[in-house]
């Protein structure tokens, strides 16, 4: 990734299995199909995790911006 | 959903029945009738549930975008 | 409701009793008269409800919208 | 008031004595003498009530839009 | 204060000592010397208070506008 | 400092040793090499202080404005 | 660094090792491979540091700009 501006590495992640955290510390972890400049970020095969713990698959979810602190693919 | 954006996957998702989720933990779930680019939502025949029970029955609710952490078809 | 915009719900709940919650747990319901982008509302013939209970009835009030959880018109 | 705008409802009270709610839960009652599109409002004769309460009397006094909730006129 | 907005309102507190209340409970207590449209203001001779003592002299402080909830002429 | 818009003030304050202090109560103490319209900042020669202890030095630090509450050349 | 604009200064530190804090007193050290006038980062090579201790290593990392409080060159 040698892309000088954030949003083109997230486009290197668009389809890779992605790690989400939102501010109210909860992961979801699914593969980035979309997302904007207000890194409003869609996943499709989602599972919700907290604490490491799968707690619920959400198939599709559109996370708004605002929410996300950091967007990372899965190692 | 192919969409490369994340509007055109919440477009995706109109007219079907969507978990909405907000920073105060409660959830509506309901149909998706519209929405915006600040992701404001109205939901028709809507439920408000917490902890997974319905609390209440709303009909339509106009839900304002910057509360909403998630949206997601229901499964 | 076949609006497809979210504001086009709201116009469809002007001149009737709404419920408008806000973020500080407060419910305000009155007749809805006047919107605009922001989500700023005003409402007529308005009570303060806490816990679904009158606590207060302030006749016309004027409520920012940022403060604006939902708005539901009433059943 | 029969405004389709909340600012018109806002210019309405203009001159009238009203209730301006803050965020931190305390209430400023005074004269509206100016407001904007912001929200950011100005007072004159105004008490700061804590509890219904008059704790301090603060003369002109400038609110910043942002830390509103609600602006009502008196009864 | 005739003034129809509210930064006119300020802009006659200019050169005249205010009091400045944050959103963290503190307040500053100085000349006001500028602000602009963000309600940022810089003060000269400013003394911080808390709990109405002075807690601290400050010479000369920015204060950034987001941080502001009232200012208001020293009576 | 005769500036009347607040940027000038900080302006005036360019290359002088400051404190910033953050809405997590923090305090960092530096010469002011840069700042912009959103208040971002970047010091040199840094320190942060805790309760008037130094805990750490940061040499080069930027600080994102919308966590910035005062910018005070230091006496 | 003589640069007047903060982002100057960020750009200085491009391809080099950074820690960034966030609101949420997390710690993330890293290669700093791209930012942009929101201060959304990527980092390389990145670490979570929590009380000092490396807690999870994340490769690349992208971290939403207003999540971050400051951005330091590693001494």
């Amino acid at each position: 990734m040698e892309a000088s501006r954030p949003l083109d590495a997230l486009n290197n992640a668009r389809n890779k299995r992605v790690i989400v955290e939102l501010k109210n510390n909860k992961q979801y972890v699914g593969v980035l199909r979309a997302f904007d400049i207000h890194v409003n970020a869609v996943l499709e095969s989602a599972e919700e995790r907290v604490g490491g713990e799968v707690v619920r698959k959400l198939g599709v979810v559109f996370l708004r911006g605002d929410t996300i602190i950091l967007i990372s693919p899965e190692a």
